[in-house]
């Protein structure tokens, strides 16, 4: 049973003590529990931005793509995209930095995701994340971390989360998704900035009471849901791999616990469609691209079943593709 | 164990039946499960308004007071304030009500505190409300209503939730404070209203995932925490009773379950620390204004006992003041 | 002629002379040529605050009550009032800084209106605002001065404009109104501060092009049209004289060129009209009350025949009210 | 003379005249005056959305580059980019559309810029407006012309500009720039969307009092200085055929007034400055391009000669750079 307290007055020990452990485990000063990895972003923007400022990011980041909009709404901030398809490069960044001068937006922030959700969960390199912070060193430009999927970048890179998380000013880090905990991020960065999250927290509604319930499972994941992120790494690769030899379906070799599946010729809305009648659930991440994410609630020797049921359902869809069968279309998934 | 799911995906069934629960007690169409009161209020401005609108507001209303400027920070609204002392008149809020003039804020919402927290837990009197709402429907404005004490206000007053909240387009309550669950809030309103509302609660970060674990502790509170209130209030009376004898204070009879006393020679900062160093935790609201609050966790038995204690810290209170010792000041508390 | 350049590039040389001349006049380093007087009170809210902050202001102020919800909608901050009427003292500013703490708004800024407008054109003081600047630097918070009519209250006291803006770190001036420039006001304050508003001059769309147009008639204005400000004050005396004799109205002695004329049993709405029937327009303040503006183009020679148009008028009304004839409602007036 | 009264009030007669004229001319119900293109952007942005949305724009876009960040500032939008280059297709459009679902920002209005300034004063085809119209009516996007250069669009094709203006919910065109008048734009569309724009106009502090005197400069503009803008055509023309034969240049033909200018072996600063030193005024649009803009001021007899001083210019640079001097790198320079 989590010793709880109110969090409105900084009192629930619970809550301390994973604000504590998750500061030490990024390295940093400090850190906020906040209800969702969206509100770490959001908060994140408000503390390194004025209104009218530019945040670069690369293509499809969560807190441009998956927010809602929040960036341009609450901290009043326009998001430049650096390179194509998430990634990017020092270079790419340079390129897309505004000269200053009054009338154009200020260039203020660069927000990496690690590892990349619409990339596929492909990690950051780490000499690329490097030399991007020499650029934005250089231009004075904050670095944030959307690292909900830092956990995995860390495991399949066997690079502790701290130096992953070493070039950023502020890292946003999720308990839920991978770690399996029900509801929790968090911000971290320098003492500073946190006692300025705490204000923006309020602010945004994410002031909870006894939030020790929260934390406690949060700690709980941190204990025991981390190592054990290999495994979905690896079921990822079976599945990935077993995907790979239905006709029509291009499959990148997974990094972390994220497929993506190219089926220029297969409608994704057919193929999540087939997949769901077997009882697994995949997600449309475009028209003719499908996301399948490994986590916690499938165990090991349920991948191999799971890998088999997904060929039969993209060979069914590839099937009335071919026969000509109308599908609806289907909207993004959420990050 | 609560049964949880995705709430992103809107597939948590706790946190669905929480909200079918939570409508039909307020008697609006839908509500929207949130992480705090301050979150359910800025949807609800949200949801409202536009750029520059004004919101006409009582003295102290929690939106204005107690939610760090994120009326104007996020919905970008102004707030007029009607009467004074937290409660106003149908005639009051008139007088408030701006001409339409390109020039002028547009007014738009008439937001209501029931009970009002500054005003020191008094009922918002129902006819009153009633009067408000045809002055709001002639000028075409919306009324909110930030419920986080109603069911104080309908245990205090016998009458029905939704007869309280029937005058209103949105109501926030909470689970809570006076309800003790550890967390959470709704927003309750028309079916259209909350559908916007699920945006909202995503752009501000308040969109959490598997919170069937919160969503089952507020379904237990709405279950055996309302009816319970009415000992909060008697505990209210008693504690009253026995400070209005203290010289130097000045005490109304609590309607709810606040206390608040005045003590024009006696610095509050005084009071609440004496009181402190007894065990009992009350809030400075003002220089020389305290507020106790009774709650689940006071047992009806102890009531009498921190009654006497807060006597006694009170006295010496008085006594230092009297003998002409410093206090430091002390900032107002949270609602 | 004017001689014009692309002020985009800061290159008129007129508009150049301009700010030149008015940071002299209101003893401050910089100066930036603004649209309008709403453009600079604007700007100054925005180089003062961050999001959620809160503004103290007297009752009525022109950047609360006349810019339609813009410090809102854009700086994101809310009014706090002090005093009642529009002028306030230091010990009732002090009463409403708020106690810092994250959970409430953050006092930051005191705008202050000289002469007040809605307050019927008085002279805030000048012993009062050196005292309300005290306070104001013991808590850290910026001082502005809406100062649209700041050359009437240096008129009427015979103090220099610099002396009373000394204690501000931003007023905003303007040259149409009682200057009778077409077009512009100014912002001034310190070099830092010019620059951060040049910025947001071009957000707010506020930068234009060969502005020498304009500024050369407010550089006209300051010339020849301040001193002559006194006759103003004398017209408005002679008028709220022959005002005050009519029954029924109710005409404090004006201390600048704005006479705000009472009429507790005579809609203003409908003096407004018998004036405007006679070729004299006057202004609806309120349901009850009526401003009158002295300006340059009432001729010194018409003051007297003016003043006995209004009495016509205001009997009129008067008579008309009795007899209990209906008059539509009227809207406010811009300053 | 112009005929000037106060247009806070709409009563400036000249500026009524020269909005009916505007609207009349872009064929659309209503117009309103406004200091500035960015004001006439920014408040068809505020028009057009809510907080959180999303606005298609081309690359480059005046109101995504140019305007200081505005647009997530006052608006809370955010830009996505179609396309490259500036110029898009109706496919590119929809390619960018996203799916509507309630944790994606809503894309809500298309933004196009005719003639693009930095795509180098292209005009946009009329055929694809028609198909991106369709396109974005098929998604319930709202339409705004970016016309601040639509008057050369109109000369360069032939067509009308209500025509050009057709497909569009809301033009932005401009007075000052290529036609010549000192300050100001207008913002057309219906009756109902310029009556909302008024009170934006307001917040955003463009309100202005006698505004006549600009007015009637714009309409003299309209009236003397649309059709000449051929003779600009021809001069950029002349221009960019002389510069094409200078080695390492790369001058596309222009088709309207602006004349682009690649190098990539020379920086464009040092193109800017040696034409600078002979008195010719030229601007960095990038490392290594330079725009060129003919106009107004730039009398038909004055071509040849300004032609042959900027191939010696552009000469002087070639060789400094092939000498290997230093040069300072340039900012980019507003539209």
């Amino acid at each position: 049973m989590a010793e709880v307290g109110d969090d409105v007055y900084r009192e629930d020990p619970t809550a301390r003590r994973l604000e504590e452990r998750v500061a030490e485990i990024t390295g940093k000063e400090a850190a906020l529990f906040v209800p969702s990895g969206t509100m770490g972003n959001q908060i994140a923007l408000l503390c390194h931005t004025q209104r009218g400022d530019e945040v670069v990011v690369g293509e499809g980041a969560h807190c441009a793509y998956y927010e809602s909009g929040a960036g341009a709404a609450w901290s009043g901030v326009q998001f430049e995209v650096a390179g194509r398809g998430g990634l990017f490069t020092a270079a790419e960044l340079e390129a897309v930095i505004k000269a200053p001068a009054y009338y154009m937006p200020r260039t203020r922030v660069v927000a990496l995701e690690n590892t990349h959700n619409r990339a596929g969960g492909v990690v950051f390199p780490e000499d690329e994340v490097h030399a991007i912070a020499q650029v934005a060193r250089a231009h004075g430009l904050a670095m944030h971390l959307d690292g909900a999927r830092l956990w995995n970048a860390s495991v399949a890179t066997g690079r502790a989360v701290a130096a992953l998380a070493a070039p950023f000013d502020t890292v946003s880090v999720c308990f839920s998704k991978g770690l399996g905990a029900p509801v929790g991020s968090a911000l971290c960065g320098s003492a500073e900035t946190i006692a300025a999250a705490l204000r923006f927290r309020k602010m945004l509604g994410g002031g909870m009471r006894q939030i020790g319930v929260l934390a406690a499972a949060a700690l709980y994941a941190l204990d025991h849901h981390v190592e054990r992120l290999f495994e979905d790494h690896a079921a990822a690769k079976v599945i990935a791999a077993a995907l790979r030899d239905v006709a029509g379906a291009w499959v990148p070799a997974p990094e972390t616990n994220l497929v993506m599946v190219d089926t220029p010729g297969i409608p994704a809305a057919r193929f999540v469609e087939a997949a769901e009648r077997r009882g697994v659930r995949v997600s449309a991440f475009g028209p003719h691209r499908t996301r399948i994410c490994t986590h916690l609630d499938l165990p090991r020797e349920e991948v191999l079943r799971v890998a088999e049921v997904l060929v039969e359902a993209l060979r069914e869809a590839n099937a009335e593709a071919s026969a000509g069968m109308g599908a609806g279309t289907s909207a993004g998934t959420v990050g």
